[in-house]
């Protein structure tokens, strides 16, 4: 094969946060309702889907690797599942990103050829984040920080979360976005329909808020960031003309005080700043979309790894676009990102 | 020109919904965070934006027909322009309705040649829309229905207002499942960030109200109806692949109640009981993705006049695909689906 398949958004958990997770449920501590969907439904159905992937997020050894080589999956690029320590209080989610990131570094460690580590944050204190990103990138050889959406509601766009942005950009390493369940006040009708996770819920979520980091103006006072975006960018790329043509309409009509004028085109963003992964996503016909539109520079693999655990989809792309596009898909654009 | 451009998606608005929409406003007799959003803007901003649409909104005649010629666009799908009579008391809702069917066909009647129409129904009454749809397409010579997302919060996947498309399909015509600003469920975080719009909003709300109308199984209900919607299908054919994977994963894992096992994949519906047009989304690269995984004869040609009205977007198509294709984009397409 001429190339490595080095997959970029890759889950695991620690039995420590899963600890924490069921105490929550079960004293109630926890009102966030994408929580109690998501992790009441993981952490006590007896579904096969359940039961595997509660196992399988815990393992950083011989069984992932089992599953990496029975599917030639060559680097995991793992990072602690959603929504990570972004549910705790601030001190709680500060202390456990900081032995999340241990455990990983420890795993990396162990297995430096097959995987590698983003670093969990606290975004509920923005300085602390900043700091345990720099501990992780340069004491435990992390590559790029993890961010699972919205904080309880709270989303980037806020100015008082950018010390997070400010440090990646210092270090120069990516901020991977992943999905969360909708927040508290985008999730209730889909809720009620079964739709707020992995089907839709999660890309309106997570559309939504890498939409709302461009057009707060992250990217022009952090020039220098790179934000990488699961699914194939939350279907972002699907809607690029319609953005830049009602962001410039809604702009120029003062429709909103908060939505100000850009220095760049919501599309210019996308293709400069942003990178986006596969994950959820094997489909050829939406992968050469987007390196249409975005780049073949732009557009790397991931498995989502063990939520879509499927050998068949692993090849999805190997029989389509050219060479020197499948490499940069599976391995080129992930070292040059994440550094390898 | 070896096509007639047939624009499927294009508004109007009578002068005395207008005069309910500003008295509402002025009386504050409407809490719908959309409607406020929305409408507060149009009949209230001097943008030139807002005043050139809602002047345009309400021409039925020269000048309409102007800018038609002027972009070389032969005919107008004409529906009532959103949220129409969603935002009425029902007995309200199915007078104008009817008020408004009747304006639109009198329009028809003057223009044969230029105008075809959609009836206004009201949702707010399932069994007085039927019949409205009925009277509609055998007294008065309309092609279909226009519905406006959801009504008041109220989506069409709840059985009370199957009537409709029972009607719907006994009479062979479609319903065009066109956008409202989201639902006051789902506004808030996008509201707050000026996303609620065009931009996104749009796109959230009737994405996710074509899912549920699907996922709930009006089309095994329906086996025969025809469900038209807009800006290339509110970005559900590039989650074409998840879709059809998490909705199987999730019912499996019996995780929601509401979800239930379908006949047929979620693509499946898409590419048989779905047709998308291109209202906002005038770009070559989405609307071919579009034909690639849906079927050149599921993707129309619209225009989103007078929301979108740009002379350099009509011949985006021109130049790309094959004579055929362009044909069935641009007329046969629509010449079918309206039995025009």
């Amino acid at each position: 094969m001429p190339y490595q398949r080095i997959a970029t958004e890759e889950a695991f958990a620690t039995p420590e946060l899963f600890a924490l997770y069921r105490q929550m449920l079960t004293n109630k501590t926890i009102q966030d309702p994408g929580f109690l969907s998501l992790w009441g439904f993981y952490l006590s159905s007896p579904s096969a889907r359940a039961t595997q992937i509660i196992e399988r997020l815990q393992d950083l050894g011989e069984r992932r690797i089992g599953d990496m080589d029975s599917t030639s999956v060559a680097m995991h690029i793992l990072s602690l599942t959603s929504p990570g320590v972004q549910v705790f209080d601030a001190a709680t989610a500060v202390a456990f990103a900081k032995s999340s990131n241990d455990q990983l570094a420890e795993a990396v460690r162990k297995h430096p050829a097959r995987f590698v580590g983003l670093a969990a944050v606290a975004p509920q204190n923005p300085p602390e984040a900043a700091k345990e990103l720099e501990r992780g990138v340069r004491t435990l050889g992390l590559k790029g920080a993890i961010i699972n959406s919205h904080t309880l509601g709270e989303y980037l766009d806020d100015p008082r979360f950018w010390d997070i942005f400010a440090a990646a950009e210092a270090l120069d390493v990516p901020v991977y976005l992943h999905p969360n369940s909708p927040s508290a006040g985008l999730i209730q009708p889909l809720l009620q329909r079964g739709l707020d996770g992995a089907i839709y819920g999660f890309g309106v979520d997570t559309g939504m808020h890498l939409l709302s980091i461009i057009t707060s103006g992250v990217f022009d006072r952090f020039p220098k960031l790179k934000v990488i975006v699961g699914h194939l960018g939350e279907a972002l790329p699907f809607w690029l003309f319609r953005l830049d043509y009602m962001h410039r309409a809604t702009v120029n009509s003062k429709r909103y005080a908060v939505l100000k004028p850009l220095q760049r085109k919501i599309s210019d963003y996308m293709r400069e700043n942003v990178y986006v992964t596969s994950s959820g996503m094997a489909w050829a016909p939406a992968i050469q979309f987007c390196q249409q539109v975005l780049g073949a520079e732009r557009v790397m693999y991931a498995m989502d790894y063990p939520y879509q655990f499927e050998a068949s989809e692993v090849t999805e792309m190997d029989a389509v676009g050219t060479d020197l596009d499948r490499r940069k898909f599976y391995e080129v654009n992930a070292r040059a990102v994440f550094k390898l």
